[in-house]
């Protein structure tokens, strides 16, 4: 195993694999809940990668997934590149301080297939052994407002 | 396991984990060559997941990794998003036929730490028993060219 780079030490709280559970909602669709794997892994170098999957809660069937890339910089601050296989592409910037990441999106981009997504804002923290998960998103023509939220438990 | 979604048949070629070998050339840096390993997955929706890490050559020491997912599309067509750890997302759109993949860049974006990437085509095609891989990259102000090309063979 690689030594954590020193610039992702304000990340060292999310390393790991987390499971648990989320619900989302949106005006253009029904309620949803669903079981959630996040991990965050790193090589020694100055990034923290970041993969999730998610599954309906009843079926068990795979819903939403996304990959991305977290890239510490000077002052507390924090990026991550992100993508989903909705065909979407993001890029965010925000901070990382006390266990509590804060990101906004700077862009936002899809491939000619993909639904219009214009912003979104994210957070990760961790409060006691649970990690928070959530999603603000501006989407087909609506403005900013919340979407997912998840609450997930250490499983390495 | 899922069952492979009909829109993702064009892409069956390419699931499951490749290992080989690289060279990469660049007018701003040394020549360089390296190990890879690049994973097609699908878990039965209409998308396959890419992941690619690569190491020096010489000291084992990770180098490169990116993220994304293919899309097929109607007509032969198929778009990928793409993440690197660098700061950098790609929007690439293009073809598959006959197990050669042809996609050139819509957008390329770049955090605020990002060294300037602002196109690239890539190419995955199979000969045989071998997955080919190549990307040609226009950064640092200069035109799109060759940038990295490897070969690796399929492992699972």
């Amino acid at each position: 195993m690689a030594e954590l780079h020193p610039v992702c030490a304000p990340l060292a709280f999310l390393l790991g694999t987390w499971q648990g559970t989320g619900t989302g909602v949106y005006p253009t669709i029904e309620d949803f809940s669903y079981a959630e794997e996040v991990s965050f892994t790193h090589a020694g170098k100055p990034f923290v990668a970041y993969t999730q999957r998610t599954k309906d809660a009843g079926s068990g069937l795979p819903l939403h997934a996304e990959a991305g890339y977290l890239r510490p910089q000077e002052g507390g601050r924090v990026e991550l590149v992100l993508v989903q296989p909705s065909g979407i592409a993001e890029l965010l910037e925000g901070t990382v301080e006390d266990q509590n990441i804060q990101l906004a999106s700077n862009a936002v981009l899809g491939t000619g297939s993909a639904k219009p997504v214009t912003a979104t804002e994210r957070r990760f923290w961790v409060e006691g052994e649970v990690l928070y998960s959530s999603v603000a998103m501006a989407a087909v023509g609506l403005e900013l407002q919340p979407h997912v939220v998840s609450e997930m438990y250490r499983l390495s």
